[in-house]
Formats: structure tokens, C-alpha cells, sequence
């Protein structure tokens, strides 16, 4: 997390530009890491944080909130947010570093929502507070024919059964912002202080205006976060391909076909997602879309399977 | 394996140009993947291959092997080599990419062995026979002041706990040539014919000599391969800095001291590598070094973990 500026920066400014939120407060931090969320915290006044992870690294995360000088301020609990025991009963601020690919992949928003069912204060704070799911299409000849048509021709032998695999995995990558040929779309928003478990799997629609004549090779997916509520000075960020990297890229969903569109015509569509039932921290995702343009028309139906 | 067009070719080279030495052989490919190097075989007329491979994967290599219409010269294996039977009681010839990171990280070396020891006809080839390791040394101030110092201050916390411990992970990165500044040793040479399991934890002696006046961050070690006995066209290929660049790239071990080294002068040490004894296909390597040099003067041990 720590070489990502936008997102750490992003923490830092919610925490420490909404210092009189945090002051005198308890928070619980749901997957600490190296401790740096918490020392936030801690540095913005709060009574006193609870950082919790389930990974090693959490011994790494006391010597340096030792090295720090908050030893006093943030007590470390290694363990799964669902079967550790806090030494109180209500927290008044979460925050979590929760995001993962696609937003939900491998993603510990469980484990947060967990927390806030458990321990939240009535009126408590969730940082972030909203995650936004955006979707949009690119051009991308150039790098399709370069990954998939690899495949047709390795070294003299026909390994087309793998290129048509490799479609069906959600590339993350960096799109050039250059190659978006559709205004990006809003297709699902989670609101963290009420969203339940059984909502993170959705199936919504979309409808994708074209801003030029183009092709589109594929459907690019991506996420905005906002720490807004409660705070008066709100702070948001975007991983879309038109903002700054971030470490979690952009997801880009090839098709198969090539549309041809022309500015102003309509790519409708679905786009499901939900955790795989044999491994929960990988996603299936369903793709439709049905184009009905004046040069091509095409529809499809393509599974994707996060892994 | 399939994009790494230096070692692909390697093992193309090697087979594809000792056609005689395949003709009519029964063949084992340990660790099969896409099943490439059996096509290899089979197209360089085996008689049979046996290809194994514990991954899923082997269900795709069914696929290609019956797109390339093998499906009669390949005979596919799911499961460990050490657990499988094998439809014959002998094999004339092992080819396996076995190869890790460091050569023996994660490596299926032991695997290869074990295959050798209980199919290997008397007198039959292994492909590679012979692997390499190498140690030299580079100059890379910049680098490792970005690395380690970043810890120091991060967002305004003192993190250098986490610097100490990313410098005892070997970094796996490619290695500018320039910046090598010692000849190359070799420390140590597997002959994959006849080397034991037992061999591949070993502790070896090293002497740099310096070949510029310059200074020492960090040591590299890297690795060549040869497909030699028993070819009458040998094939080789190295992971060296020098040389074009592999998936494997080098493993720099950073030390804490810098050396100034004048040209000419010596930098004596020891390198270890053995197998974890929680986690086998996790390596723990220590080096030990030594200088004595007209301006500056150093000795230390490091114990770097690669998991």
C-alpha cells in the first residue's frame, strides 16, 4: 500500500485534514499492515486505535509503532477480524484499506462489514464511506491481436485453446486514457455504513454513449472512493484510466467481436458480478452487451473468472 | 514459460537439432505445463512422451496436443511425479524446465531427480544436463538508497523496520551490465545426471576480483544452463546480466556497507543456499564476506530469506 502515493495519500488527507473527527475518538483499523493507517489516526488525536491483521506482518507493524512512539495509542491484534476479541465494545470510527482488482477481488470488505455490524458505534464513521464501480469501452487493436493472437502461432504449434482462456480473465492493466471511446458509466455504488454482504453480488445494466467513430476491442472496469460522510473536508479518488496510477490499474474485459461504432450510437448491456462459490475471493463476472450500430451490429454473452 | 523466447528457444534449439538423438526414444517431461517441450519432442520424432504435470493446466495441454495432432505420440499425466505410474518401465530421455528463481527457488529440481532415479534407462539424457550458478558484484547507490531509504520516512513515520527486512530478501530484478564491476565466479555446478538431492544444500567459497575502481552495494548471482552430454549440437543460454533478458532475471543480495574497491582488488566470501526446513520450496541463503581494501574495509554476514 505504502508505494501507492494516491491512495495513501488519499488516507493521510481524510484522517488528518478531518482532524476533530478523529480526536479523543476509538477507531478500529481492519487490516493494518504495516501500522500506517493507524498512525494516522493516532497522529490526528485519536484515544485509541485498534489495528488488526491476520498476517505476520503485524509483528513488523509493533516495532514500528514502537520506532514511532505510539506504543501507548495503537494496541496490534494479529487474528481474522470474525474470531478476535477487542478489548471494548464499540468503536467510533473504522477505517480499512479493504479494495482489491475490480474493486472486490480478493477484496476484505466482508471482514470490514463484519466489524461495523459488530462494533460500530450507532452513528459511527466508516473510512472510506463509498466505492462507485464505473465501466466504459476502449480501442485496443494493437494490444488484443498482441496477447491473443500470440497464441495461434508458439513457435510452430496451434495453442489457440489457451489464447480464448486467457479472454475470459479480466486483464488489469493501465488503459491510455487516450483509447476511451465511451463516456464512462456509473454501474454500481456501495454505500460501506449500510451495504449488506448479500449486496456485493449484483447484476446491473448499463448503456455506453460512443463520443467518436471508433472500434471497440474490449470494456474497461474501474472504481472511484470517497470519504465523505461525517467529515467536512471530503476527499475522493479515482483508478480510472483518465486519473493518476494506482496500483490497482484499470480491469479491461475483451470481447471476442469488434464493434464498429459511430459517435453518438449505443453499446446496452449487463454486467454480474458475484464471489465464486468454491472460492469466495475470486469473482465471476458476466458480461452482455448487445450493439445495434449503423456500420456493425453484434451481441454476446462472455464469462470472466477472476482468479 | 512460452513468452521467455530465450529459454523457449533454448529447449527448441536443443531437441530440434539433435533430431537423431530423439528418433524412436520414449521421452519424460517433467512439469509438462502447455506441453510445449513434448511437442518439441514428438515433432523431433520420439516415439513416445510422457508428460506430466500436477498443475490443471494438464487439461489445456490435452486440448493443444490434440490440436496439433499429437494426440497419439503424447500421452498426458495429471499428478505428482512422485505419486504417478508411468505406462512403461523405462525412459531413454528426461527433458524438464525445472529452473527457479536463484535456480533453485520453488524449483522442481528434486522432482526431476526423483524421475531420473526410478525411470532412467542406464546411459539415457537429461535435458538440461548441467546448470550453473555464478557471483559477481554491481555498483547500484541510486537504486538502493530508493529502496531502503524510502523506509525512512514514510509519509512522515520512521518505517525503517520494514527497509532491514526487504534487504534480506534477495531482490529479483534485471541487473544493468554496466554496473558490474567484478569478474563473474562461477560458485557452484550441477550435473544434472548425477548430482543428489542432498548436493542442492551447499556452501561454497568465493573470490571477486575487481575489474575498475568503483564501489560494491550489493552482490548478484544468476545462473547458466547447458543442454551438452550427449548432443551433438550443444545449446546454452545464461541469466547474466550481460546476457539478453530471461523471466528469471538476477538476484541481487543487497548488503548494508558500501566497499570502495580499487581495480585489482579482492572481495573474499562465502555463499550457502539450502532448502528451508519449514517450507522446501523456500530457500535460506547466507553470505558471508571479507575485504581488506586500500580505502575501505569491510566483512559481514547476511542471512537472506527467499519465500
Amino acid at each position: 500500500m505504502l508505494k501507492d502515493e494516491v491512495r495513501t495519500l488519499a488516507y493521510r488527507d481524510a484522517i488528518m485534514r478531518n482532524k476533530h473527527v478523529f480526536e479523543g475518538k476509538i477507531v478500529l483499523d481492519v487490516g493494518c499492515g504495516t501500522g500506517i493507517l493507524s498512525m494516522f489516526a493516532a497522529k490526528a488525536g485519536a484515544k485509541h486505535v485498534y489495528a488488526v491483521d491476520c498476517s505476520s506482518i503485524i509483528n513488523h507493524a509493533r516495532n514500528i509503532v514502537k520506532d514511532n512512539g505510539f506504543e501507548d495509542k495503537i494496541t496490534l491484534i494479529q487474528g481474522k477480524i470474525e474470531e478476535i476479541d477487542l478489548p471494548t465494545d464499540k468503536v467510533d470510527i473504522i477505517i480499512s484499506e479493504w479494495m482489491g482488482y475490480f474493486l472486490l477481488y480478493e477484496s476484505m470488505l466482508d471482514s470490514v462489514l463484519f466489524a461495523r455490524d459488530k462494533w460500530l458505534v450507532e452513528g459511527g464513521l466508516i473510512l472510506p464511506d463509498k466505492a462507485t464501480l464505473l465501466i466504459t469501452t476502449i480501442e485496443d487493436g494493437e494490444y488484443k491481436e498482441s496477447k491473443h493472437g500470440f497464441w495461434d502461432n508458439v513457435y510452430g504449434f496451434d495453442m489457440s485453446a489457451i489464447g480464448k482462456l486467457a479472454m475470459r480473465e479480466p486483464l488489469v492493466d493501465t488503459v491510455n486514457g487516450e483509447a476511451v471511446n465511451t463516456k464512462p458509466q456509473v454501474v454500481y455504488s456501495i454505500d460501506i455504513l449500510t451495504v449488506k454482504k448479500e449486496d456485493l453480488s449484483f447484476e446491473v445494466p448499463f448503456s455506453l454513449r460512443s463520443v467518436c467513430n471508433d472500434y471497440i476491442h474490449a470494456f474497461v472496469v474501474y472504481f472511484d472512493i470517497e470519504f465523505s460522510h461525517g467529515l467536512h473536508k471530503p476527499v475522493t479518488f479515482s483508478t480510472g484510466p483518465q486519473a493518476p496510477y494506482t496500483h490497482w490499474k484499470q480491469s479491461v474485459l475483451y470481447i471476442e467481436d469488434m464493434l464498429t461504432i459511430r459517435r453518438g450510437e449505443v453499446v446496452e448491456g449487463k454486467l454480474s458480478c458475484k464471489p465464486n462459490a468454491r472460492n469466495p475471493r475470486d469473482l465471476d463476472i458476466v458480461l452482455s452487451y448487445e450493439f445495434d450500430g449503423a456500420i456493425s451490429q453484434s451481441k454476446g454473452t462472455i464469462e470472466y473468472h477472476m482468479c
